[in-house]
């Protein structure tokens, strides 16, 4: 099989598409610890979490065993449409790093919203369909998850009201006109529409917003209207399971060549698209199948992994929603107004931390310029003009075929292109213009994050 | 073979992609008329066009016999980074529109110039880099063209000098910002940097500029300049055999599912896009092997093959390129700012418009508003944001899939998908604010502009 000639990309035939989600929860040993009701510190009840979220959601969120979720018939067809994305074999990049690595990218930015969020849009779309509600409200950063929830929110006939991170609001008013035209409301958070948005506004005027604000407004605006519920793109473990998806087509799609990663690189902001994509890998790993390098890049800006706390705290600012356990640099930082709006979240997905914690993962962070250099000089040879959260993991992918270069190993890399970036050309603006600031935040100020998060037992 | 299930996307095997272009004027009993020497009012010869375009590429432009030219293996292996492009088979929108026919699109915007016309400019860098050259200098309307071509010579490692028409300029920030990424100076147009277009300047001072004259800047710009050749993303005859691409691999796809089109519909503003999308198809129509309807779009605002003469006309507003007998609005029309940059073009490429000057292809013109709101009602149901050209053909596809659900037939549909609009959302703000023109130029207009293309005898 090793031996048949690789395309440059592969495809999978729609009868090859995965019919279940993957819960890599259910072969971990070290189960990641339970949400906690942030009125009662004690782990929260599915009937609290109804309150706020779609009741199958709920279930998937709580349920830590069950290692398949069908996918139900209406997504499947829906996924149809964009899916299944393409695995592409880098060999333009191998070539122009002459190195002896064999570089897989899995690209999920050939969809209008851009990027992989679309996998857990329209599942929690339709789950809210299924429950007869009016429409549902959530909070995006750079707006690729508020695109891609106007998308499915439009396919099922929902109302969807999108509180978007301030800065990204200003820096892509295309953005808005996009979420419009699938028919979403798009209002800048922090915002005086929600209490909690003014408390934040009394508290830091002028602020540019981060997606833990937005994030508590979304949750204010989704239980004080009747027949609504909020949905969030990254985080919970109802995201990464349904982003599983890209992790079973890269591993398919990998099988059908016989082709074994080495490392398996990806983004990480609150964790959903890295989660997703190494999830069945990690399963293997975990069952002691086979073994593979995982690791997970964030922006220098936005070190939660890197320099946060493995505790309990608070998954939004305003403190409304439960609390996890994660690593966390404190709900109440707010990140460098840095132009991967998608990757400037406090906290990360628990199942990731857990992980993390146990050293199955590793953690990288990279500043911001480095970051656009990969991408440009990707986007040049590979011809895809990547968005800057994605960028992150190009930059490690490059690091590492480099010293592959240097020692001549043979490695497989595998990275998540998560999307492109044909709505951050602010940000590469700047860049071209030499004004890309390159924010690493000093250890006082990260002390001084870390020591304002609560202490629960 | 018709009873295969058809999947949602068809990609056909890397190894089903062209070989070779076809080159549709071999098999026209009527072949267009030769281009004529804009100095002696001759027909041109290849000596003299290689001061303007590369010399591969004339003799593709001359050559009305030769039926197939071979992809060069470079081109082959660029096409495999973005191609095969998908042929999708519409099923949502047929469910939406409850219409009997079957629909099916050919999408050619999943590559980062976000549109078919890459499949050109790596062609016409390609044959630059051979002959040795330094770099080229084009044209841009809606800035697709720019951004494609900007890639192409980034691949070859080619300079890349962009005229883009003013009002796309202006409404398009940020496709300036991706040809930027990928190395490309873009001006523009009309400038004061070249002699025409100061000239045009003068004439029309603060005129939005048009295709016309951004042609003519660029080509005075390729012909001062050592070691630079023009080249053109529409139009001539070697643009639309390379884009026969596009109608290669929409036949093997159909093919494969033993699925025979009833009638082609594609948007029309140089020609190329549709010209390469129906070139097999209008083979076999020629050849009398088979029998296809055939529809060209263009916007109301700038209809060339509606209300056109079909006579010789310059190419370009400054009268620099040699003269085409084709469709013409007159070299000096400068249509209403329409969004649709890339339609917005005088006169139609010279085979096209000898067929429709034949009667074997139809041609319609449709109004702003309208394509706009069959844009936005495509992208809610099958997902993909259209551009504006794009959606040109999308309309008249509707228009004919309502038709069938009156009278019930079950045609078979399929249309030219040419583009993603992700930086047309100025555009689309305009259409949600109502506030979209939507000018239908007056006869006496179009007689007056009529009226000013030079006799040619």
């Amino acid at each position: 099989m090793a031996s048949k000639e690789i395309p440059y990309k592969i495809y999978l035939e729609e009868s090859q598409m995965p019919k279940a989600w993957y819960n890599l929860r259910a072969d971990m040993k070290n189960k990641p610890a339970p949400l906690l009701d942030s009125e009662t510190k004690k782990p929260i009840t599915a009937e609290k979490l109804q309150n706020v979220f779609c009741k199958e959601l709920v279930k998937q969120e709580l349920d830590e065993n069950t290692a398949y979720f069908e996918i139900p018939e209406a997504i499947r067809n829906f996924y149809k449409m964009y899916r299944p994305s393409p695995l592409v074999r880098a060999y333009c990049l191998e070539e122009k790093l002459k190195t002896p690595a064999k570089i897989y990218y899995k690209f999920e930015g050939n969809n209008t919203s851009g990027s992989h969020k679309l996998n857990s849009a329209i599942a929690q779309a339709y789950y809210a369909k299924e429950q007869g509600l009016v429409g549902v409200t959530t909070e995006t950063g750079a707006g690729q998850w508020g695109t891609a929830l106007s998308m499915a929110c439009s396919y099922f006939g929902l109302d969807c009201k999108v509180y978007m991170v301030k800065c990204s609001y200003e820096q892509k008013p295309f953005r808005r006109e996009v979420m419009r035209t699938y028919g979403a409301s798009v209002t800048p958070s922090p915002s005086t529409e929600t209490a909690v948005g003014r408390k934040i506004l009394e508290k830091h005027p002028g602020t540019t917003g981060s997606l833990g604000c937005a994030i508590s407004e979304a949750v204010e605006a989704a239980t004080v209207k009747e027949g609504y519920r909020y949905v969030l793109g990254s985080v919970l473990n109802q995201v990464m399971l349904h982003q599983s998806v890209i992790g079973l087509e890269t591993k398919a799609a990998l099988d059908m060549y016989g082709v074994k990663p080495d490392m398996i690189i990806g983004c990480a902001g609150g964790g959903s698209n890295l989660g997703g994509l190494i999830a069945p890998f990690m399963g293997e790993k975990l069952r002691g199948e086979a073994d593979y390098e995982f690791i997970a890049v964030e922006p220098v800006s936005c070190p939660t992994l890197t320099r946060g706390k493995y505790v309990y705290d608070y998954c939004d600012t305003g403190m409304v929603c439960p609390l996890a356990k994660m690593y966390t640099l404190g709900s109440d930082y707010i990140p460098a107004a840095s132009h991967a709006g998608g990757l400037r979240y406090h906290g990360m997905n628990s199942t990731l931390s857990q992980l993390c914690y146990d050293g199955l993962m590793e953690a990288r962070s990279v500043s911001q310029t480095e970051v656009f250099e990969a991408a440009e000089f990707f986007a040049r040879v590979e011809g895809i003009l990547p968005a800057p959260e994605s960028s992150h993991a190009i930059k490690v992918a490059i690091d590492e075929a480099n010293k592959c270069k240097e020692t001549g190993e043979e490695k497989v890399i595998v990275f998540g292109l998560t999307g492109t970036g044909y709505f951050d050309m602010y940000a590469y603006e700047k860049f071209h213009d030499g004004k890309m600031d390159n924010y690493i935040p000093t250890d006082e100020e990260i002390e001084k994050a870390l020591s304002n998060i609560p202490v629960i037992e």
